[in-house]
């Protein structure tokens, strides 16, 4: 009987994984090109690390166990808290700040819909110990130079900035409450992803007042910094968090990259634990979900007895970006890789073939042969893809000969198998 | 509270990360060397994949788990029962033979010990569809030249090659029954691990007869493949396995690899779903435990509902070739890559700065700056890595000029702003 892989669960064979290595390629380069160090945690942490950050309600969507001795695990829904257990154990020894990079696999027990998985790749960013826009500014830089790194162009995403504080200083000089603020959020946050009826079941349901849903509703017609500075004139915490805001904006236009970064107020993030600048990627109109997402959270080290520790960090998941590089056309077709092939063609060719490819091998030359001899018909099937084919055998073996096949210009030679080497140019 | 990472996991701090992706990019490198391609599969799997190929008895080293609907569920202890499910469901579409690798993280609920972990990585090369001895030797091939990428040379390890079936053979030419065989090799994989008298108790336990246990202590007393033909002369069947055994060491000569590839009769492997020649490699002198081991394995696609198809495959755990590898001196120190640090040392230069690293890394250029204005000197100490350091900002900057330092050389010079890609040589 066969057995299938769990649902919401991917096999990646090898074209799959060529994709797979590619996302993970351009992540990299792109983080080394910012001056970020690569970390890893743990695939599986304790329980509490999780609901420490995110409250009990975050066992819903956990894979979560207990392990033979009892211990309550579960496998990371994200890694963010275990990069902020990772820098709370150090200390002061860490030199701050810090600015490290993970590609993380990650485990979310969640309904399945398009683009959503249960397991998944999800690449982070994170600068920790800065507490000036800087950070936020270097962190869109990187996520607005990765997806140029896949192809794409800036006409094709729009990074959309809003802020948790600034939004925070509206509603609080609206006349709402502190304690209401996180659902508050938690409404916007889905404010612009829902019809106006459920809009309203949200507001009632989280039991606001009609006077509240109308100022709420008030700050959301404001759609410029200039409208909101116009609005809130009385406000020194409004403006002293619009000026943050457009401090953000200044270093944005000295890397470059205004055209792509707008200031979008229907972004909220619906996490709780953001505190500042928060921002997502969408494919231009709109049509997938968020590429990625990100904002500042200054609050989550302390979370894990480290000290206060100003922080800012973004993810982005393999399947939204997979999506859209797949919509544009900029997946690259996967082709085995094989720079060489040896035709292993009778018994007499399988010595040969083993210690050319041997040769070639040692001299970091990817080489290839048929492991059981073939009709050399049946082979050039396979060595199409290569640079070379060989072959190799017979009595020009003997004569200490090899022939080579070049498969761009399709000319042929015959060389002394010592001179190998030279012929195989790349 | 400081809430810790679970017992038996790591936490990968760049310094220990820059140590994984080496080991990660040899044993990439090498495989895509010998023509591998790369795939992956689910973290955890159905149990039931695991219990198919190794007995209930297996549970007892499984993170096993139920997930929100009641789907028994195993983080993998290994990648091979995903290897043989993913062909499996392929059928005749794949191509065969097909060479596959893995660097899959795994989950073992063991006892700690040293260089033991519940959570490790794995190299896996897999050859599957290919019944002939030029897949082990391919595979083995493939393993010492992983070892040399590393910097190893063959004098640092041996690989220990026997055969189940030579193995076989032999028990049943001296009188084991056939059903007997499993438990014969359950104790025969510790037998040079445990004192005499631990051995003694084992076979005892297993219920062997005095006359058995005489038979099976007299076939290790033969320790060359020329002894083993002069003591079984009469077996057709200890002549055929013996013979496989010496086409495999041709081959192996072929491949240039003779002096660290030698018969080992003391090789059993304790999984019992080795059909073939079996290998392990250790460091010269034993001192650590194998650093890899591997063998044929033609009956496991067939436990998928797939066809009988012959398989041989190896596998590298991240923890003792490191050790190996520390010992040795050949793990290199890590330090941040920087190309370029820009010198950010107040509020006018943070602008320039940030344009002149946008710059840079558009041009594929590793570059850093402060986030926040430093005094020079601070900032001197982390661009001691760095190949150039540039000082932008002030006068200089208004007159369109930078300020370059060549770490390698000293010197020191200005340039005009729009030709600093020129001056900067990698």
């Amino acid at each position: 009987m066969k057995i299938a892989s769990p649902k919401g669960t991917r096999d990646f064979y090898p074209e799959d994984m060529s994709l797979q290595n590619r996302l993970f390629s351009v992540w990299r380069e792109t983080a080394l090109l910012f001056g970020f160090e690569e970390y890893e945690g743990p695939a599986f942490e304790h329980v509490e690390l999780f609901t420490r950050k995110s409250g009990d309600e975050i066992v819903k969507q956990l894979y979560n166990f207990k392990d033979k001795s009892d211990r309550e695990l579960a496998l990371r829904p994200e890694i963010t808290p275990t990069l902020a257990r990772m820098i709370a154990a150090k200390g002061n020894s860490l030199k701050k700040p810090v600015k490290w990079f993970s590609i993380p696999r990650v485990f979310r027990y969640e309904r399945m819909q398009r683009g959503r998985l249960r397991e998944f790749f999800q690449f982070n960013l994170d600068i920790v110990g800065e507490a000036s826009v800087s950070a936020e500014a270097e962190i869109v830089a990187a996520s607005v130079q990765t997806l140029k790194g896949f192809g794409l162009s800036p006409a094709d995403f729009r990074v959309c900035v809003n802020s948790r504080r600034l939004m925070k200083e509206m509603l609080m000089a609206s006349g709402i409450a502190e304690a209401r603020l996180d659902a508050a959020y938690a409404i916007l946050d889905r404010r612009s992803k829902v019809e106006p009826g459920v809009l309203s079941e949200m507001y009632k349901e989280a039991s606001f007042s009609e006077n509240d849903i109308r100022a709420i509703e008030d700050i959301f017609s404001l759609t410029s910094l200039q409208a909101i500075r116009g609005r809130f004139a009385q406000s020194q915490g409004v403006d002293a968090a619009a000026k943050e805001l457009e401090d953000f904006f200044g270093l944005i236009k000295n890397y470059g990259i205004s055209e792509c970064v707008i200031y979008d107020s229907s972004i909220v993030r619906g996490l709780a634990y953001y505190t500042g600048i928060v921002f997502e990627i969408f494919d231009t109109g709109k049509t997938l979900r968020a590429i990625a997402g990100g904002g500042r959270y200054d609050s989550l080290v302390a979370l894990f007895d480290g000290e206060e520790t100003p922080a800012v960090g973004f993810g982005m998941g393999d399947a939204v970006i997979a999506e859209l590089l797949k919509e544009k056309g900029l997946i690259p077709s996967y082709t085995k890789q094989t720079k060489v092939y040896i035709v292993n063609f009778n018994k007499e060719s399988l010595a040969p073939a083993i210690e050319t490819a041997a040769l070639l091998r040692s001299n970091r030359i990817e080489t290839e042969f048929a492991l059981k001899p073939q009709s050399p018909k049946k082979q050039m099937e396979t060595a199409q893809a290569a640079r070379y084919v060989l072959f190799v055998g017979g009595e020009e073996w003997d004569k200490g000969q090899i022939k080579i096949k070049d498969m761009k210009s399709g000319e042929e030679k015959t060389t002394c198998k010592n001179d190998i080497l030279q012929h195989l140019v790349f």
